[in-house]
């Protein structure tokens, strides 16, 4: 799959690339964060990583030339859709091209050489330190430091070379700055996985789509979504995710936004669109891609 | 608004309540947190604050006898609905019981006797920090310091007396600790709120309720969402929010989220409940109450 999508976004038939292999792939974070070693599960190890400090710099990113593609986190398991992307890429023209889960697993990582009995200190994240509840409980005389950044923190650790100091972040992490991982799977709640989104500036509908990402907005009227869900609902179409939300400055009105098990290269998707577009305004198709898993 | 929620909420109806006037409130977060904000904009001054450490901790408060009710946020307009909350109020039997919505305005704070030219570090919540580029950006001589709280970060800057310290949180950590506020509306993005519901042991469906909250499972197939909400647009009842999340550790059923313009006084609206449970699984009634506003 990851050869197949690679040939796919093979960055010669893309008007903004330069004459590079490899393409180059925005995301938000520093190097080794979650959202980088989502970057290597969907794309392989033949890309250029680009970290962008925030969301707004990260949306920019094709704009300004520096990437082929942006790689957003779109969904959390634990803490719910992320608005920032859902926001930034209905204002967007992007698109939404392929799409990759990726466990969130909270590892110990040490200084090479350092064992876990001489952890004195743990840094990382407040909401990874949150989502390690039990280790703490289980060993409260390890001290808990809060900092910007779960990589970054290995960053830290491993460039002061102190062996009583450790932190917790991805594989990954451990990986880009030569960290050791001392215990494995931290996370208190196993069920924590984040859904990555990879956008580009142009449309690549693909031959083998099966997932349709839709964002409307309908007038706060009693009936109003069940009306708009009949097209898809007359055809069988499966509904994979909805959500909605108050449109900014608008009281009375709402986008939805709604996955659907479907291709636009089925004619019968295309007449339901129509038929959605009759009852609902501005209809934006996020993207049409291949599922994760279904 | 709030001496009539206060008279419903009146603790000597509760079976669980000691003999004491003022209801007891339980919260996730340290003293001066935006939760304790939301608490006192919902009931005014006289209840009892209960800060509980974690969300786990937080949702056993009254079963503990800890607290007479328990405030826990929701959703916030950017980051979105916060799943924690509601995986583990769908587990429990509380019932939503009220509903408020506060911006979350971060403010610049320090010490008395303090001047914002004196700053040199300023600390907060990564989360805080990150909501505030604009301002980090203006005065980049200014170092950022990530801690686990920010509420939590005011405490400890007042406590230190130094006056090149400051940190960034919400008003009411500034009263809380005697601090003082340096610069208002450090935020980025002016539409930040987050939505807090009052969750109580035993229903209270008051006479002018016009809010439901409802879960319910479908299973996964096609128009399955249609079928569920037919019951309600057929009675012109309005949908305010709607929301599905895959059921953990069941592949292919969801759990929809759903909050109607609706009330369990309204005879139409009990038969609209129970034609849903003809075609839904395990609807749960989250509760019934008061608006925080149309």
């Amino acid at each position: 799959m990851i050869s197949t999508l690679m040939s796919q976004l093979n960055p010669s038939t893309s008007a903004r690339t330069t004459n590079v292999s490899a393409p180059r792939i925005a995301f938000q974070g520093e190097r080794g964060a979650f959202s980088e070693q989502a970057a290597l599960q969907l794309l392989g190890a033949n890309i250029k990583l680009v970290p962008r400090l925030t969301f707004d710099t990260l949306f920019t990113s094709i704009a300004e030339g520096l990437a082929d593609y942006i790689l957003a986190p779109l969904e959390n398991s634990l803490a719910g859709s992320v608005h920032r992307t859902y926001d930034l890429l209905v204002e967007s023209d992007l698109q939404i091209t392929a799409e990759v889960v990726i466990p969130i697993a909270h590892h110990l990582i040490g200084c090479p050489g350092a064992t876990f009995e001489q952890i004195t200190t743990v840094e990382s994240h407040p909401v990874a330190l949150a989502q390690c509840e039990r280790f703490f409980n289980q060993f409260p005389e390890i001290k808990r430091l809060a900092t910007e950044d779960t990589a970054g923190s290995v960053a830290e650790i491993t460039e002061s070379g102190d062996q009583t100091r450790a932190a917790i972040a991805g594989a990954r992490a451990a990986d880009v700055y030569g960290g050791i991982i001392l215990r494995e799977h931290l996370e208190d709640h196993s069920e924590n996985y984040t859904r990555f989104v990879l956008l580009s500036s142009e449309p690549h509908v693909h031959e083998r789509t099966n997932k349709l990402s839709l964002a409307f907005k309908l007038q706060h009227l009693p009936a109003a979504l069940h009306r708009a869900l009949a097209p898809f609902a007359h055809r069988q179409i499966n509904l994979l995710k909805i959500e909605s939300r108050p449109v900014k400055g608008l009281p009375w009105q709402y986008r939805f936004y709604v996955d659907l098990e479907a291709s636009v290269n089925d004619a019968e998707v295309v007449v339901a669109l129509d038929e959605l577009r009759s009852c609902a305004d501005e209809v934006r198709l996020l993207g049409c891609y291949k599922a994760h898993e279904f």
